[in-house]
């Protein structure tokens, strides 16, 4: 359980972080990372505040009580683990939808987000999804399954990144320059991480789950069996999936391809992984590593600057999902309902569509009222001679790299202590 | 079992990666990277649908019947976190063999020789060796000691690259242009984390093993704590072996060194990891590092392109430690076996020799068989052309690095998604 | 138990060479990772040799019996966990000190000076804190609580690195050329690694405390649970802190003080993670991160070099944290004592002031002696040539990255195997 709290936390810490540094230009970098370390350290202190209750404090169809367990009043210390848990959750789906707007926002403007988001998205959806009482909306009420995450993380995320991106604007150049990733061996490295972390995500989600808690031994085995075995293949399926379609769409399989391919076989088999079948892993990755190598492109036509992808791979892959959770479920899976595929009729697609579009209704409205209010006051968008001279050193004074006062340099830079070079007001 | 397993995945996807594609150089780290990558998601696909049943799928002197349990059928889910183990020795051992090739192989010949080299190669020796029933050739007929794969991972990743290397020739301009690592910290970084994944290899191989099963847990604790005392103090002193060679024979003791010496301690552990105590492991780790270190240096003089010393790590540390364990192995170890230094005579030297040679001789003909078709239909090399333009460029249409666009760069270079000036044929 | 190891060596190899090595200039950085990899691999063995053993042993005011358990002689081998655990401490604990002295000491110096001050001052301090008998002099007499590790790791590498920056002096050009980290990505990477070995570091104080040997499931849980919670609370904490300190100081929220403020939370709440509550441990989060990020400004005024800010962090960090334990301990902690804010009065505080007297005396004085022995014999200092065209390539006949072979290059540099350029006498 420690394990894969820990995991988890890992991946926004520094997994995510590197996986989006990577592919961000190198003059945005370092706030490319920073968007996810200040999310990890704002969410995590919120959600011990308010977000454990508002999510798991009693009954409620959009949220509970913030104030039944206001800063774990009332939680016994060995249940803090399971709020340790659920916390990092809720930080990774913030830290998520940075990746949407990479060198442009201003950094006072995403600290400012980020909490009011949480407050008011997060935390609701995580408690219409993971608290699965008889009011809970999306859990209880609808009865979608997602086993851990493909709702409230994934396509709330996704949501969240495309009305961000929309109010906030394209960057200047968009499209004629080109978004080339700066240090692919860093986005290498964050998305086998990511992989790594992903089994604290969907393993951890089965320990912590209530069925297991009076389940013997060997269901249990049997379940984490089956979670750890659909989350590795469907990754696999997904960069195959991903690398075929690129291939074919544009002659060359790129080690970005197979590195977003991890993320959506990942994405996709999140709200999956107990409810199928290796097979139906198989097919879920596939089929999301292919469509989101293709819907990717779809930017460039429908004329929206995501940046780094973020509703190419979180929207699309976590609606692919567990919509397809629908099909290819299978009775003896966590969610004991057999899909399309295996005789289980079109109830529970209906349900998980409209598991789907309740995330994408509630993020979306809420995520525009709060990110139009932070325009018109303290403003999204950075001055465009900060983002044309790169955000690193307007918003935190620093560049991430100096490699050439290697031999014999001086070394006289801009010292990030004491520099003599910043502008205010970012 | 469930960390063991993700920590071995995770030694090939990223720690494995970043260690070679760091000493790559950087017209080729991404296709390095890349090797590695999609080796995973072919073999660990093609581990569920017939490695697993040729390995434990029955007995046999060599393999086991693919479709005994093709796909999995038949085993149930709790069963699934063995398999997934398994898959990543599978996955390791046909990544390790990219390191040899740097540059300078087609990726389409990689994609065919990784698939057909697990089935032929890799699946039937793992059966040899891990599935030890009276029938099968090196476990059960020679009786060989072989932890967690000195013979089956390491001694045969290290013949086939030598094999392949052989086949595909040397890169332009070698030895006239030496190699030199792009990016050492990649590499250290690389070397760190295989050290921390390997605890997976080699504990996990106790949880797992048949013998720990009905012992009690004192038992349990015993081995564990032996197997990671050893593969930690082996580690430590292949790194000052490795060193102290190096600093003898080259006056400096050098960063790719200490990484070079971590991977060679850890692989001359693996098989003896149970086998030996203490002072065994660090005798055995000091001769692997030291030895290691002296035979990197062969190829100049045996005029053989292995260009990030996969022979000379891989192959002579595996045999080192398979060899030893014949030396240092103690009674109250996982074989129940006294080595020559402990009194038992020389049978367990002959079986450990023994069990080297079959595996030399069975992986480096049929890799060699496995090489030849493919040199002679699709072909093995990259055109000379595109290797000196590099292979990132010609196989990916990516470069891993644009470190300059950083201030007030336009970004304008070739887009991974759109490339335009992309060469087919690759 | 073994996780929680791994974790903790996994810290230094290779999240602190990481974490250091970016802020590194590229002249020094291999040199820096290297400098963390010989300590594990040195003090490791050392540890196994005589550490233990003077450690634990048996009883004393300073340090056990080294011959008792030597080459751990009687441990059986189910112990050989906790004492892998322990080396771990060891290790990282040299390997902090590395960082004040970045790019300037000689490295046969630092292979002379890590054997010796681990035998002279580590395994006796980890003797007197965790060796908890009542002769041992900061746990048994003084009855001082540290969690962790405040006095044994942090404050003594601090005062040991500012020991030795005084004697080794400052770097060419200091302060007038400012030190500026070569590749932020990496720190960040090591930091990030850093906070998840961390809980390696508090989560496994507990399963290897004599406490929870005795105590029931829920006991344990609950106390891993407060520890766990707190570990993460705190480091939030501080990096909010340390970035809100930037801010007002020098009108930037860096992302070197994120990553700084990261290790400064997770130093602070390393004695005290078992004996406060999560209020106590978002004030000393945030306290600590606030204090570090002014005290790391402290050299310019007292005109040292510590150049990585060793001191500032650890040595800093490491004394709020074990002070504020008496003041915010609480009699439901681990350490059953209500400290000056829950009514338990000074008595508290005053222990756990001499407690960080005693490591500060024991530890700068005998650091000194070690030092100016090795400064009048073999020399501490690189010479002037050697540090300003780059220790690296003078000590290590290398340089980190060659990214500008990539397209068309010939790729003949230097090579590491054979030299040419090297230099003698390093």
């Amino acid at each position: 359980m420690l394990i894969a709290t820990a995991l988890v936390l890992m991946m926004t810490v520094p997994a995510l972080a590197l996986f989006y540094g990577g592919m961000s230009r190198s003059k945005s970098v370092l706030n490319m990372m920073m968007m996810s370390y200040i999310a990890a350290a704002i969410v995590g202190i919120l959600y011990v505040a308010v977000g454990w209750s508002m999510g798991f404090g009693g009954e409620g169809t959009f949220f509970a009580n913030p104030f039944e367990l206001f800063w774990l009043d009332g939680v016994t210390t060995d249940g803090y683990i399971f709020v340790m848990f659920q916390m990092t959750f809720a930080i990774i789906t913030c830290a998520l939808i940075s990746g949407a707007v990479e060198g442009r926002m201003k950094f006072a403007a995403w600290v400012t987000f980020v909490p009011i988001w949480a407050l008011v998205v997060y935390f609701p959806l995580a408690h219409m999804v993971f608290s699965c009482t008889d009011d809970s909306l999306i859990c209880g009420r609808i009865g979608a399954q997602d086993y851990a995450g493909g709702t409230a993380v994934h396509i709330n995320a996704g949501v969240a990144a495309l009305v961000l991106v929309l109010l906030l604007g394209k960057r200047v150049g968009w499209p004629r320059d080109k978004m080339r990733p700066h240090n692919l061996t860093l986005t290498m490295l964050g998305a086998g991480l990511l992989w790594f972390g992903w089994y604290g995500f969907n393993v951890g989600s089965i320990v912590f789950g209530g069925e297991s808690e009076e389940a013997d031994m060997a269901q249990f085995l049997s379940e984490t069996g089956r979670t750890f075995a659909n989350t590795t293949l469907a990754t696999m399926a997904a960069i195959l999936g991903w690398l075929v379609v690129e291939r074919v769409l544009h002659k060359k399989a790129t080690s970005l391809g197979a590195a977003s391919g991890i993320v959506a076989g990942l994405v996709a088999i999140t709200p999956a992984a107990g409810a199928v079948d290796i097979e139906g892993a198989v097919a879920i990755g596939a089929i999301a590593g292919a469509v989101c190598a293709w819907a990717v492109g779809l930017k460039f036509k429908a004329g929206f600057d995501d940046s780094l992808d973020v509703v190419g791979v979180h929207l699309v892959g976590g609606i692919v999902g567990t919509v397809l959770i629908g099909v290819f479920s299978t009775s003896d899976g966590a969610g004991g309902v057999d899909g399309l595929l295996y005789g289980g009729g079109v109830d529970s697609l209906v349900d998980q569509v409209l598991g789907v579009l309740v995330a994408v209704a509630y993020s979306g409205v809420l995520t525009a009222v709060i990110a139009l209010a932070i325009k018109y006051t303290i403003g999204l968008r950075l001055a465009e001679e900060d983002e044309v001279g790169g955000i690193d050193l307007a918003a935190h004074g620093e560049s991430a790299y100096d490699l050439h006062t290697g031999v014999g340099g001086s070394g006289n830079a801009t010292s990030v202590l004491a520099p003599k070079t910043q502008k205010e007001g970012v």
